[in-house]
């Protein structure tokens, strides 16, 4: 039987970056590296595939890293865990671990409506060639419908109507696209950086059918209405893949994604979990979190890998921190927003600030920012913050991650040290977080 | 006699924000800032005067924050502060005063060199009319010499080639443009973007003699050449403008600038001075530091104006935050450089990482990262880092900010909940502050 000292069972964000750590924190264990896909894609830039990529050969995640640092590959899915002989099974094989990471991930939720097995309904499958066929089948397409207004939906919209500028509609069940990220306000902006484009958006509806004969041809809605589509694209969210950990014996915690301490250890003895598949806790309270990232794939795969051979590393629990661009327009987002803070129980104070990402305004590439952040009332600690504006909003969000991550009040954040460029950033002035900060103070000290 | 709660004097990044600051944390009291200048110039934003912006007047600092605020204005030269009465005299008036912030801020460095003071050398005075008549006489120069390859004179060589396609060469006495802000390595890719534009840089250079009848006509180094040149400018760095404060009896420090305590309060009773005036103690060990810049001067006012009437605010030491940008390239740079913490007596583990700042590699905006981490190695307390590539370096680089305020190791960051998306920034396998971490770790380990 084959022996590696580590198997990973999961090739995507959380399996490769577990990969690589697992490497960097022991130079001379024998590792293997199980997963289902020829070629992988990166998650995040599947949208991407649509308009802006041109092919999903265009967005295939590099296998150099596994080869820099001397990880087997096996193609195939991984049929069974045996936790007591410690084997895994694929493709017929067993083979033997010492530590085994599973991260294999989620899969798309499919909703439960009448005519969603319909030709041309299409769940976002991590598979190049499902979606390379998929690509095709778009291109031909006028009328495409996108069930949910997350972020999936909205850049899939944004991307297919840049394809060949068809027809889209995206219908979302909550009052806003990308509620669950954003508040209002923000959310608003980039509907209509949406909607500018010519894509439809119905919120507050359900999709009740899916009509059409073999295909597609329409999707009905709860207000009557009858939408016409050759194609529905399904973005309403995927679901930890935990069925060979659970037919292993391994337990599955209540968010249905695999149980895992804080340092993504698992039920069984040498056996961790990472990614979608492993269940999160939230940063704010410890309850059990839904987000499904890339970002914290990876950050789970560093903890779990670094562990295997003695306890380095302990999981604070997820923060969230996440982004997304439409038009010339980056939106970025951190921890908890106003809806949820408040929802979670939280008194709050909450300050917006506006500001030009270039000082002085005539500095090219100029692009208006706008900050929230919102703070726990009574110790004045940040526990979340949004940013819309230029590009580096992407990264600006990060520095937002750090000040969560350590607790800071809006006190430490209105001296907080951030350095300013006429060429790159707001003025040192107006620089939004200082400000939002101190206008939180203020808040504070009112009432 | 006039009498104010608050008086602040001067209008630059460290006065407005004080002004701001003092009215933010004090609804009813009256405040008067006092400046020399009729229309105040974005420090940062002068060299851009010459090329990208087009004017002086378009760098002028807006005074509607002073209506906004209700802080009065005078404007005119502060001649005397008397500490014991508590009157500021101004235009032949005096005014008293509660609370004072002196926040004169520096005045260039002129050069212990024979013929500074001819004509078309220029210092530069963050004066308006000054700076456009300026202007004038070098849109009319063929060869343009820049003594000093700091941040000013590297961004004035850029924009007067940018202006008329002159002559530029660059004279640096370091062996390195930017050498206290950034390591060697980043240091000559920023300098060959300048080369690229046919600028002339001459390092480990000394001017010893500015040569000319009335006017310039060349510049003589050490290695006994002599670069024609119909006009000088200054780069060479700017003393704290203490004058007023010294006068007054008000304590220097031994770096000559006002010296204050960690709550920016002078040696006079109710007096505090914030920005390039005041003496600044370094995030890493105390010492006084030179550094002055528009963000330190704001960071300090806020700490003044917020102390006025009870301390609420204590200055963490400057960690020094700041980038620039040639080209399609930024360069950003915290805390201390790797040269510069062995200097100081650090034993340091240093790690570079490079990454796209896109992923995949198709999305638009691809540039790459080259991010620097520099840690104690003992404790891995992240010390100081660099980032050269796109843009949004200038953000980024406040993320390492807050991660060196809150005294983060490398295994704090190697687990760094970074938000990541295609658009925006690099993948999350790749993060660079991430790896770099990683990259840090494993040397820690090996000696």
């Amino acid at each position: 039987m084959k022996e590696y000292d580590v198997i990973i069972i999961g090739g995507s964000a959380a399996g490769l970056t577990a990969a690589i750590t697992a490497r960097r924190h022991n130079a001379d264990k024998t590792i293997l590296l199980i997963r289902g896909e020829e070629k992988v894609m990166i998650p995040c830039g599947i949208p991407y595939i649509y308009g802006t990529l041109g092919g999903a050969d265009k967005n295939i995640m590099p296998d150099a890293p596994l080869d820099a640092n001397k990880v087997d590959l096996i193609v195939g899915k991984a049929s069974k865990i045996d936790t007591a002989g410690k084997i895994v099974e694929v493709n017929g094989e067993k083979v033997k671990y010492e530590k085994l990471i599973i991260a294999t991930g989620s899969q798309p939720i499919m909703p439960p409506i009448p005519g969603f097995d319909k030709k041309n309904v299409f769940p976002i499958l991590k598979d190049m060639k499902y979606l390379d066929e998929m690509r095709d089948k778009l291109s031909a397409v006028k009328d495409l419908v996108v069930i949910g207004g997350g972020f999936i939906g909205f850049e899939f919209a944004d991307e297919c109507k840049k394809m060949n500028n068809m027809n889209v509609t995206i219908v979302e069940i909550m009052p806003h696209c990308l509620n669950l990220a954003y508040d209002e306000e923000f959310c608003i902006v980039a509907e209509n950086l949406l909607k500018e484009k010519g894509i439809k958006i119905q919120t507050s509806t359900k999709v009740t059918e899916i009509v059409g004969h073999d295909s597609v041809e329409g999707v009905k809605l709860d207000n009557g209405e009858t939408v016409p589509a050759q194609a529905v694209i399904l973005g309403i969210g995927a679901a930890s893949d935990v069925e060979l950990a659970d037919k292993a014996g391994i337990k599955i915690g209540t968010s249905n994604a695999i149980l895992v301490d804080r340092f993504q250890r698992t039920s069984a003895p040498d056996v961790f979990a990472c990614g979608d598949c492993a269940e999160k806790k939230s940063f704010f309270g410890g309850a059990p979190t839904g987000l499904k990232l890339a970002s914290i794939a990876a950050m789970e795969a560093r903890i779990a890998a670094a562990n295997l051979y003695g306890i380095k590393r302990e999981n604070n629990g997820t923060i969230g921190v996440f982004s997304t661009s439409v038009a010339d327009t980056a939106f970025a987002t951190a921890g908890l927003t106003e809806y949820l803070a408040v929802k979670h129980g939280y008194t709050i104070a909450v300050a917006t600030q506006e500001s030009p990402n270039r000082h002085p305004g005539g500095m090219p590439g100029l692009h208006k920012m706008t900050t929230k952040l919102i703070f726990e009332k009574n110790t004045g600690v940040l526990i979340g913050g949004q940013i819309m504006g230029g590009k580096a909003a992407g990264e600006l969000i990060n520095t937002v991650s750090a000040l969560i991550t350590n607790k800071m009040t809006a006190e430490d954040i209105a001296i907080f040290q951030a350095g300013t460029h006429p060429a790159l950033t707001a003025s040192p002035i107006a620089t939004g977080l200082i400000n939002a900060a101190e206008m939180a103070i203020s808040m504070m000290k009112k009432n």
